[in-house]
């Protein structure tokens, strides 16, 4: 299926992919003067006088701001504002469709951490949340950091804790099947972006002992002298036997690989280096770092991967739908770690018979949404 | 009619008067991976290479943003973001039915023309055009006028350039009943606000000789040592002949009385010392300057107000819809004076029999939009 081809008439047939829906309708003067002048002027007087019970009287208790710069969209990079658009435009149909959120897009032209920052500010009380997406790393972090500190709506860049999360989920299950602990593993996470950080703190926090990160330079180490301030942090919780070298090092023995970098990176050779029954999760976009048939034959216990077309899809829409879902419902103001290890837990759980062709549920599950959000309180 | 009552109640039971409306169903995987990834990412490439086509496959040919900083909400004043709230989105509430147009309520946390400009800069690729709203003068103006100067996507301040439209539509139609021109008429603005300013402006550009503008220390008069630069600036074109005093002074033998000020400021006494036939639009919401019944027995020959249960009603939904419409149809960068006056003109001519009761069409005129839209070029 050329889904590129489809996607480009689909687009400029419709024009847009969403639309604004009335609650009620205009048709006469008394609802004219109820939702505008002079009735409005009631409700706006009230809320400025309790902007704590604006998500009552508005739509502040279900919208959602889909935010991004345009510097990492998909796989294709610092694509600016216009280029973002049609992604966080379908970013908010997901919202709608799985969660019953109201998303609006904002592609911005600032691309800073403190222009951003100022732009996010000045416009987040329009939302009841804000949905970081495709900010390039590092600038991210410091972005949903500052923000996370500074507004009291909760506040998430999906491309770090959405996928943190739902890797957590599958490795939850991944591990019971192949009947270990994380407490037992070594894991060796490639890619140190937006997800790869992510991954390694939320795994670090769930208990992962020893976690090694690989960039393009290799492992991140205390014996390099290109490390940014960024991913000089990760050695507080990485590498904790200081070990330096290139990926075939970091995997030699591992029992958990997983990819956020590129295609075809990862080759047999490797996976048979690593410990007995590796678990592989391999997920670069579009192509994985390595392909489900090559990791089996080359020992490979459970493959998870991006794509829709292989067992174990590591997908996104598996949490944010629900995270979001019970911030706004339960009037969360932070996400927390706390909550992404609850939204991991309930996902993995919804698998009821784990194995290694299942250890992540579909995204057409009913359960999920309300599950996750039941939990983020 | 308890219309802040019945808002109450009804913004309460609704929790919010706008959602999102998908143009699509996301119910099959085939449609995942056409409006999300993977065919989402061809649509995105193309956008960034040809940012000028980005309004053919995104909502930006029909999308909105309605901002408020909340510094002058309604008659209520400085009420702040969350007060505003209410407001914008019934302004999308009028956006959608009058015009069809997804328009989205942003609401700002900055005040300053600076912090506001930069808000409204970062992110315009977001939005179509650009409805600003209830933002205090002076700050307005320079606002206005510096987002119409540096982006592409028409920009207006609606409490400024609505109003002013309509009350040109409104007094085209009042001279003709009273078989005047506007060349003959010394007018008299009371306010000097954004709706006050906005109707000098337009007036002038439309032919008046003889302008007046009157706020709370009287006629603003070169002999005044108290006006900002913003009030200085009218005096290049109002107040040829430097007249200084108070409202009293400027009413005499005035052909026109335009108020946007509050309620019962002018008197039956000032009225009768008008030229004959005065023409009074008396604005100020909810309750006017002076009573239409009050007026016509000081010998007003036509009377406006700003409320829908009075005749002739000055209501900004008369030009706004028709006027984002055209803009965004016809791919207009900028919205002009000739624009306004062309909208102005289209909405008098809608009035077959002009006369005193009817100089102004009404806002349930299905013709309005489209005729208005037709001449946004």
């Amino acid at each position: 299926m050329d889904y590129g081809k489809l996607a480009l008439e689909a687009h400029q047939r419709l024009r847009g992919k969403i639309s604004i829906k009335l609650k009620d309708d205009l048709s006469t003067r008394e609802k004219l003067s109820t939702y505008y002048t002079p009735g409005v002027g009631a409700v706006s007087s009230f809320v400025a006088a309790h902007p704590d019970k604006a998500r009552d009287y508005t739509w502040l208790n279900n919208s959602v701001a889909v935010i991004s710069d345009g510097s990492a969209v998909l796989g294709l990079g610092n694509i600016g504002p216009y280029g973002a658009l049609p992604v966080m435009e379908g970013k908010a149909m997901l919202f709608k469709h799985f969660a019953d959120i109201d998303a609006v897009p904002i592609v911005l032209d600032v691309h800073s951490a403190d222009d951003i920052v100022a732009a996010v500010k000045a416009i987040a009380p329009s939302f009841g949340a804000i949905n970081l997406e495709d900010i390039a790393a590092p600038i991210c972090f410091e972005v949903e950091e500052r923000l996370k500190r500074e507004l009291h709506i909760p506040v998430m860049h999906d491309d770090q804790h959405g996928t943190a999360v739902v890797v957590l989920a599958g490795l939850i299950n991944a591990l019971s099947v192949t009947s270990r602990t994380l407490e037992q593993c070594r894991v060796v996470i490639v890619g140190a972006g937006a997800a790869g950080v992510a991954i390694a703190k939320l795994l670090y926090k769930y208990g992962a002992p020893e976690i090694l990160i690989v960039d393009s330079k290799g492992i991140i180490s205390a014996s390099r002298s290109d490390l940014n301030t960024s991913k000089k942090e990760l050695l507080k919780f990485t590498n904790p036997s200081g070990l330096s070298g290139d990926l075939k090092t970091a995997l030699r023995g591992a029992d958990i690989f997983i990819g956020v970098s590129q295609a075809n990176l990862l080759s047999k050779e490797m996976v048979k280096s690593m410990a007995k029954d590796p678990i592989i999760f391999a997920m670069a976009n579009p192509n994985p770092e390595i392909l489900p048939d090559d990791a089996y034959a080359a020992g490979a216990a459970i493959v998870a991967t991006g794509r829709s077309d292989f067992d174990n899809q590591v997908n996104n829409a598996l949490a944010f739908p629900g995270i979001f879902r019970g911030a706004l419902d339960n009037q969360v103001e932070k996400i927390t770690d706390d909550h992404k290890i609850a939204a991991a837990k309930t996902i993995a759980a919804l698998v009821e018979k784990p194995n290694a062709k299942e250890i992540i549920p579909s995204v057409l599950d009913d359960r999920l949404v309300p599950a996750v959000a039941k939990n983020i309180t």
